[in-house]
């Protein structure tokens, strides 16, 4: 059936379930299966309100994340390549890392900014919060926005860190998101997210 | 210092390193720390090549996934609404799931779009493929666009899935995307893809 859109509809459609469509899981205990240096993994048992049934699910529990696209006064981004174990090779990212406990999230971007690449800028603001694997990850990433950001501090980096930064110009860097270039999936998002705002500047709106 | 984009010097760079830049860290040894039913928690032991430090790094190792953005002839897109337990709520996503061993990622988008929403199209493409998480995940995303789709067959869920099926426009869609209504990343990713595509078409491009 098609969606409605106006007057708040999906939202609300979203936050209560239709009877006749999926159920929420109930959530019933939980028991840790793994505790890593980034990471646990939970076995969650939930049970299905309508079929009875239990299951046991596995979640990975990180603590949220930052990206940060940092945005110069002439229009360019700043951006790092590091190596990546996870996936065994080279990435080329916009900043970013893990939110402190109780940190705020945009005061964590600007905090990351700095350690990974010495620039700091004039506003930082939410551009929005996604969740990176909604089906078996409870965490956030939250993508903010640096403006008028400047090389102004030295490095500090975590100490298995060794990170390049580059700063090419906003539309060379959408064009090494667009085409296959930047594979970060949550560098995307931040990117993809300021585009349109980036857009919207150039055109004076 | 400035990335200079034409004639390909960026994936150039990113594929042999900078002697002076970050340096590729050599695997040594991998042990399994957990397996479940959709992932393994692998501890992989890296020696950096200069420092000449030994680190134990955990990578989650799972399959590859597939998103797939499913376009009408009458320009709607095919979303789905479910339960994720990561998350421990509703979420509105793209379909998608996992690509069986040795499955072509186009077919599994193709398959995963079938099983979950009963739509089928008359061409798919890959869009990209990004990485759900280089920093401390080793598998793909991989984007796939399926057009021309009509709902041709019965759905077929997995035990445990229960997913509710919206053809909003793409208009819609994509508001959605950019409003923060639709927060799994990998599916904006797949849908901020799209975008470009479908701009191109409609300005007969």
């Amino acid at each position: 059936m098609p969606l409605a859109l106006p007057a708040g509809g999906i939202f609300f459609s979203l936050m209560i379930p239709d009877p006749a469509g999926p159920q929420r899981w109930q959530p019933l205990a939980q028991r840790s299966q793994l505790q890593t240096r980034v990471f646990a993994v939970l076995g969650r048992t939930y049970r299905h309100p309508v079929r009875r049934i239990e299951r046991e699910f596995v979640v990975i529990d990180a603590p949220d994340w930052v990206n940060v696209v940092a945005h110069t006064a002439d229009d360019r981004l700043v951006l790092v390549r590091q190596f990546r174990y996870g996936m065994d090779g080279f990435s080329l990212e916009v900043p970013g890392g893990i939110v402190e406990p109780g940190e705020d999230p945009v005061a964590a971007g600007v905090r990351e900014l700095q350690e990974e690449t010495g620039y700091a800028g004039t506003s930082a603001r939410l551009l929005g919060s996604v969740r990176p694997n909604p089906a078996i990850q409870a965490n956030h990433c939250h993508l903010v926005l640096v403006e008028g950001v400047t090389l102004a501090h030295a490095q500090a980096w975590d100490p298995d860190e060794e990170i390049e930064v580059t700063t090419p110009t906003v539309a060379e860097a959408l064009a090494l998101a667009h085409s296959g270039q930047i594979v970060h999936a949550l560098a995307l998002n931040a990117l993809m997210l300021f585009e349109p705002v980036w857009r919207a500047r150039r055109a004076g709106i």
